[in-house]
């Protein structure tokens, strides 16, 4: 059965999962790009930015970041993301014509579902990512994306707030939590509020790089509630 | 000059450093003691724990762990810790025979400062260990502390909710903070209200071993006021 995955999402030692005052400028909030640290020179991404940028690049290092990098990729039929992870845009879309942070080929390449309270039409970007707008919480969403993904698994993008939405709902299978060296001090706390224990979820691997703690959380408990719709 | 120090604090992935409902057969709440699978094996702990006890075991891990875990006992002059930390008891202490923990002879060998609410006379244990009672708040505790340890550094000992009011007041110099892979669900967290960018702390070191990634914070602003008293 397809499976429920959060990949690569990254926390600081506090705890934050994104940095405050997202903006244009700091698309992670401030500080939030560092949590990154570890996943952008790796050759996955190195790969990933430069299909985006249409350049030839196809450096970057191997290794354990790399292989937690990569495994994010893996059977991915759909993904799910919130609203800012989508973008900056609050409130009502009007005309904005915002397309995400991505440019015109996005390193989704398969169906994209985007949390939302306000209705928006679908984005078609090139190389198979399609940008869908759910109005119908996280619940729908994740039925849309079932169906999209043909059998393979459904990533969860973020942020901190999305995860833990489905994390609250029981909703996610496992989770790839990458540490990194650095404080944040304030912004998006990714755990806050989330008995994980009560919901299951056992460390069943940990990993270090020199950049980072790889670690991978399973929810333990046999679910048969996957495909059962909301009361 | 002396420095304020937290080491071998443990917390779990989703940031806890205690488990929750302590009680005599959880002295760290429940699940609390996975927090130092790392700590127990090494030699610096086996070493200890076997002095405690009067015996002669003295085997244990050396490494990356029992690396940390030594450095803790360096240079220390004086702890400070909180009452909850020191035992179960909860309330006045009325003609509570309770010494801590850690048996007749307890492994500080040098003046503690427990922080209560509630009057109680001084310890006196064997091998050096003299627990003292501090009604006044942990800036009074500090200054005694600080009186008795002589020049050498100060250890705050925890639990979470010592160590984070020494956060707040921006008391404390340095921090090893080992993250254990488990997850306690519930329980104290340890930086929970605490902006610790605000406070001027950064990571300045970080190493994984296979049972834990240590990391060291550290204060990176001058500080002027460490001797002085609070208004």
């Amino acid at each position: 059965m397809s499976k429920v995955r959060v990949e690569s999402f990254s926390i600081s030692l506090d705890g934050f999962g994104a940095g405050p005052d997202q903006d244009m400028a700091h698309p992670l909030g401030v500080g939030g790009e560092d949590l990154h640290q570890w996943f952008t020179p790796t050759k996955t991404f190195q790969t990933m930015h430069s299909e985006m940028m249409g350049d030839d690049n196809k450096d970057g290092s191997t290794g354990i970041d790399n292989d937690f990098a990569a495994r994010g990729f893996e059977n991915i039929g759909a993904w799910i993301m919130g609203r800012n992870m989508f973008g900056p845009v609050r409130g009502p879309w009007n005309d904005s014509d915002w397309e995400g942070w991505w440019g015109k080929n996005p390193p989704y390449h398969v169906p994209v579902f985007v949390l939302t309270h306000h209705e928006h039409p679908p984005i078609e970007m090139e190389g198979g990512t399609t940008f869908y707008f759910v109005m119908e919480g996280i619940h729908k969403a994740l039925e849309l994306a079932r169906d999209a993904a043909k059998g393979k698994d459904i990533r969860i993008g973020g942020g901190p707030d999305t995860i833990r939405q489905y994390l609250k709902a029981g909703l996610i299978d496992e989770l790839h939590i990458a540490i990194s060296p650095i404080i944040l001090g304030s912004g998006e706390p990714l755990f806050e509020g989330v008995d994980l224990k009560k919901n299951g979820y056992k460390c069943v691997k940990s990993e270090a790089s020199k950049k980072a703690t790889h670690v991978i959380l399973k929810k333990q408990k046999q679910r048969t509630d996957l495909y059962r719709k909301p009361c």
